[in-house]
């Protein structure tokens, strides 16, 4: 990306260059989440990142369309934000044996990749509204309101486990 | 982390590893903060990075309280996470020459790091209160209120740049 960088001048370049890191990020989450899908044991966790790898592939159809809008190339650049997230948890939950754990685990890493793809979607759309671009911005705005809806999952999947915890 | 990695079985485990994931987190940005409001042109956004700076010494002595309560060691552990969301922002934003490009850049890597920290801070309220540690918990949710309000006044920050220019 040190290459890339030097070509970052202006906006609209910064505006390219992020929608083709979150590209990157969305491609490798889209391969993760299956082996995330495997290791999980709890039923509904398990849907929820099937569904989540399904919604993945319609981010990366539209982040498609919003480069082909704007005119830029759709390709991907590396993301160590992305790599960084998901190294932490491979890292972490490579050892765990506990199934309850282990799923612990599973959610604590989607919503980290979960926040990553908000606040580059939140920056996106900032960035495309302050270009003159409210087209892309309300597409990229569709995802955005998937990836919240995602993290509000997770989140009642985290309190469910507190509830069954305190009513045992 | 990989040798730390092992020693995770428990929740309990899990809990006191991402504690001290946040707790290297946290001393990064510390460190960071002063370089982001050296770079940044906008007085508020100035204002902003050093106000979190000082917010940030103060989250690192709630996390060594949580540690105290919790009868865990205070000390940090690698977050590849952090590390890559701290890479990615330098590599973005080395290179460019304009003041107004450079806070845009700016304010999505700020952003990036508080969606790291309100995911961790999120995940660690949840697993404090199924160990039954509320007293914990408590803790973390005045440092994730924070962390929370920080980024809305980016969010603020982003959006009186698109007023502005639909003004101009």
């Amino acid at each position: 990306m040190g290459f890339f960088s030097k070509d970052i001048k202006t906006l609209d370049d910064l505006f390219v260059h992020t929608l083709r890191d979150i590209y990157y990020a969305e491609k490798k989450i889209e391969k993760v989440l299956p082996n995330m899908a495997d290791r999980a044991s709890d039923v509904s966790l398990k849907d929820s990142f099937d569904r989540h790898r399904d919604q993945t592939g319609l981010h990366i159809e539209r982040l498609e369309k919003v480069f082909e809008m704007y005119g830029a190339e759709a390709k991907t650049i590396g993301c160590p934000a992305i790599e960084g997230i998901i190294e932490e948890a491979d890292e972490v939950s490579g050892d765990i044996d506990d199934d309850k754990v282990m799923d612990a685990a599973l959610i604590a890493a989607a919503q980290a990749v979960e926040h990553y793809e908000m606040t580059r979607y939140g920056t996106l759309i900032a960035w495309a509204r302050e270009l003159g671009r409210n087209d892309c911005a309300e597409i990229l705005e569709e995802t955005l309101a998937e990836e919240r809806a995602t993290d509000q999952v997770l989140t009642n999947l985290a309190e469910s486990r507190i509830n069954l915890r305190s009513a045992a």
